[in-house]
């Protein structure tokens, strides 16, 4: 929020807790009040959170995007000048369909000691995060899609996810369209960040994947992420635990949140504001003398912050 | 042949072309001759295949993993001096269950559009592959083992992965074990490999990560795998393509071949045998002066065995 107002973000906030509760039939639901702001504002900004909080509570990131549909989980990961990992010039985004496939939640078991998970694919939901991977790429400038799928193992469902990627990289010719098995992806990853440009994938895939290149550039406390949803909701977030071993000591690092804000600032159009942000947050770091802890230096959170506000004050 | 013949390994080699062949009722199977030769010598040296052959056809690899009900998939991954990647000091071993889970190959449509594939897992395969991690640590000195799993998401069926991970662990108490979210697994593996000791985990997840670790230490070319069976019988095998663009051309790196074959000769309690074809093999990677291509050199594949053969000779 400091920061945001030294950028002068026309950002007006409404806290809402979205633990969740038991609603009507014993089922878990967000509150009312956290709904009705993010079905009115449509954008939301959300901190880490422990869940489950405790036995039998559901993930609240699972209910989240349950509840507002939030079809594709979006990362861009670009490598951050003057913090070294073993990888430089890494810039891609992982986006990973976010409401099927693995995590469908059915489960049996089928005599003693055999249990069968159901992995489900539908037409609709691959045809439409295929549909958001092509139209990030053409609005964000990006050359390339890569499909990531086992359909030589799983004929008929990545199969289908990847016959839906094919048909509609045919609307995209000025998007060049590739596929590539997962453990080829991960080889190559590893070996290669930079051939990577935009990758699309199931639900699963992207878990991994995603976790893997916030890996590359350093993990992630550094590595924004974005959730959008139907009727034009989205929710940004940093995808990293709550850290209770240093909480209210003033020595979290915001960055993941701080980038997660400026995803959500560009989603909003307000470039300049989020242009801004990035260049005073990128620069903090490029300079290594005011860091937190875990990015190698010893500020607080708020000197952190207050220099990154010093900064953006600058810019203007 | 020649290397093991420069080594004097006690070896008679059978060649055998294990091409599928349609067998009574048009099932595809091992050819005889094969399958013969493998259930008296109960080992195998694989070489890359190309697979499937033509439309219709098996993979190979498939079909060999079923033939001879080779449960666990074995990657050892270890930096190779001299041979630059991001990563030093990488020592691990990646353990796939290699005959359930995402590949049962069980699918169905369900309506139109919507496709369900069933994931497998049981009580037996899971305690034998976690059975067989705690075995290969203790007999390999390794000091830890890590259960990879999404039982978060999938609760029954990683979550029985899981918990015969952690019966199987009770009955070794010398080797520490720990549980880990794969992509958890993911992010610390490009992170800092070295945490890693002994990974095991169901199928999907290890063709990923047994990829994504050989990635680290160099890729396919100088990775070695074997398969291991019940029954006793093993198959050892590069796990790279069959590089059609340089076949007779006497290009290729032998190296993933050649290293499988010393896991072979370990198998067989050769070690002697082993060691002093691991050691010509790596010393003549780390002196850089006979090289094949793809390993950053001009030597041909010829070159490159007969300075292994030499640097063998030298030993003795
Ligand atoms: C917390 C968990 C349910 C989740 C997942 O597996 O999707 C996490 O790993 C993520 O990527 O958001
Ligand atoms: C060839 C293919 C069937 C195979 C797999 O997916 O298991 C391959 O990736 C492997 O790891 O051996």
């Amino acid at each position: 929020m400091k920061i945001f107002d030294a950028a002068k973000a026309p950002i007006t906030w409404e806290e809402r807790n979205v633990t969740a509760i038991k609603g009507p039939g014993g089922r878990w639901m967000i509150p009312p009040d956290a709904k009705e702001s993010m079905d009115s504002s449509k954008i939301g900004l959300k901190g880490p959170l422990k869940t489950p909080i405790a036995a039998g509570h559901p993930s609240m990131n699972l209910l989240l995007r349950k509840t507002f549909d939030l079809y594709a989980n979006v990362r861009p990961c670009v490598s951050i000048e003057g913090y070294k990992t073993p990888y430089t010039d890494v810039d891609l985004v992982t986006i990973r369909e976010n409401t099927e496939g693995e995590y469908s939640g059915i489960e049996h078991m089928i005599v003693d000691g055999v249990v069968q998970s159901i992995k489900l694919i539908t037409e609709n939901a691959s045809r439409r995060i295929a549909e958001y991977a092509f139209e990030y790429a053409r609005n964000n400038k990006r050359t390339s899609v890569t499909a990531v799928h086992k359909a030589n193992i799983m004929r008929m469902s990545d199969g289908l996810f990847l016959r839906k990627c094919r048909e509609v990289a045919e609307n995209y010719k000025d998007i060049k369209f590739t596929e590539m098995y997962l453990d080829t992806v991960c080889l190559n990853m590893v070996q290669d960040p930079t051939q990577f440009d935009v990758l699309v994938m199931p639900n699963l895939y992207g878990d991994i994947l995603s976790d893997l290149c916030a890996g590359l550039i350093g993990g992630l406390g550094v590595t924004p992420s974005g959730n959008i949803g139907a009727n034009g909701v989205a929710i940004f977030e940093s995808v990293h635990g709550t850290a209770p071993d240093i909480a209210g000591m003033d020595l979290a690092n915001p960055t993941a949140l701080l980038l997660s804000a400026v995803m959500m600032l560009r989603h909003m159009g307000l470039h300049d504001c989020a242009n801004k942000i990035q260049t005073a947050c990128f620069d903090t770091i490029k300079d290594k003398k005011v860091l937190t802890k875990d990015l190698g230096g010893t500020a607080k959170c708020s000197e952190f912050t207050a220099e990154i506000c010093r900064r953006i004050r600058d810019l203007d």
